[in-house]
């Protein structure tokens, strides 16, 4: 199924299953407890990231092609960093470009396919790891990169967390529809132009790894959000670089999911 | 005022003022709401972290003498991590040593004041940020160093993120009853050896400048949680290092807030 979140009548988050032409089967309930068919159809209007994550995981340099775009070494292990749950953003919303990035451009994209986790998982194993995923979705994980890189003493935390710095979205893909999430073409387009151009099968750790090592001796609660890491073409490494700047429109797309649309604005503190 | 929290008869979390003698007057709402006095009293038999955080943003390398300890240079921002929520840990519980420290003894403590957000934190300047704090509490930021220093790509997140790693309380003492967070000694004992010895005024980035730099351009929920950094003296920076065991008791001791003790095992996966 092809779940949406929208705003409803009344303002309210609901859900939906996506049907064609903006419009939303009505569900009662939400994604980790239940969805029920209410038999009503309205517009999707309004749509807003199709969940709002207990805790979001990031996995740094996880396809091999941006590894070595980015002159580091592959990793032994995942490369682990978190976002706040404040920096989740919506899609078509505005990503904004923080005021306390003040020395010129740095603000860049990662298109990524996010994992959400559906049912708790501590200690699962490699080949159980998918039984644990409710479903899929596409993720900016927008970066600072000064502040990613220079502004928290290496810890890139500070350069990931700032608000907005986290569109998910469109549509949440429930699992049943995606059997293998290694098979994935994703990309990101700046004002049109293709800039990331990857497929998952690049992932030097995938979905089901990840699951495993990052569930070690740890809970995953249902709502965590697990993003995947991003493929070659991120901003930073272009020669000339390539940073976000107010007016862009700046697009994650994943074939199977869809296309995660957002606005770039500077914020005004 | 002093709040704690803990099972009511029921089981579920009630909180408290508390009294003398292991009872508490027992409250209604959370701290967060609003705490309605009852006029009844309990005693208090199992004491949980006394709040359930949003997000728990950490500080690496805030005390002079610690950045010095460990080899590193002043830094000159916060450097920021995180915790997942899932790491919380309660006071007199277990802290377990995870099965994947599989190399032997790697898992150590941190003493750190623990500041507790009340009041929703945006671009706020440093003069007014301790208005944003609802109180303070102890924390131990339990990290595997393997996993921090070498298991993460250099990023720190997975060897502070383990199950059970981010032990909170005994209680959460109301802003008001700490006009100054910047006097506070604190310390650390191992069965009973005190292996940590510090004070909240050698921090490099004192309570109200963290706030004001992480809430630029990034929203400090009510109940978000800011471990602030650590003192010298743990366990990998002496000589021999010293490692949490399987039988340790592990004490973090902030003047005027109490003692936050927890008791080691290892995991079973």
């Amino acid at each position: 199924m092809r779940i949406v979140r929208f705003e409803g009548p009344d303002g309210s988050p609901v859900y939906g299953e996506e049907l064609a032409g903006g419009q939303a089967r009505l569900l009662q309930g939400d994604p980790l407890a239940g969805l029920i068919p209410t038999g009503e159809t309205l517009a999707v209007v309004r749509r807003l990231a199709p969940i709002e994550p207990v805790n979001i995981f990031c996995i740094g340099l996880n396809y091999r092609a941006h590894a070595e775009e980015t002159g580091a070494p592959l990793p032994e292990n995942p490369v682990v960093f978190m976002k706040p749950t404040t920096a989740l953003n919506h899609p078509d919303s505005e990503i904004r470009l923080p005021a306390c990035c003040v020395h010129g451009p740095e603000v860049d994209y990662e298109a990524e396919l996010a994992v959400v986790i559906g049912k708790s998982a501590t200690n699962v194993s490699e080949q159980d790891a998918l039984d644990h995923v409710l479903g899929y979705s596409c993720a900016n994980d927008v970066s600072a990169r000064r502040w990613q890189k220079h502004g928290g003493g290496g810890q890139w935390v500070r350069g990931k967390s700032f608000d907005s710095f986290c569109p998910l979205g469109p549509v949440l893909v429930t699992a049943d529809e995606i059997a293998d999430p290694q098979v994935l073409p994703l990309r990101t387009r700046l004002n049109g132009r293709t800039m990331q151009e990857g497929h998952t099968s690049d992932m030097i750790f995938p979905v089901a790894k990840l699951i495993h090592l990052l569930s070690q001796d740890t809970t995953l609660l249902p709502g965590t959000v697990i993003l995947t890491g991003t493929p070659p073409g991120v901003g930073f490494a272009r020669n000339p670089p390539v940073y976000l700047a107010p007016g862009d429109r700046i697009e994650v797309e994943i074939e199977g999911i869809g296309v995660l649309a957002n606005s770039v604005v500077a914020a005004h503190s």
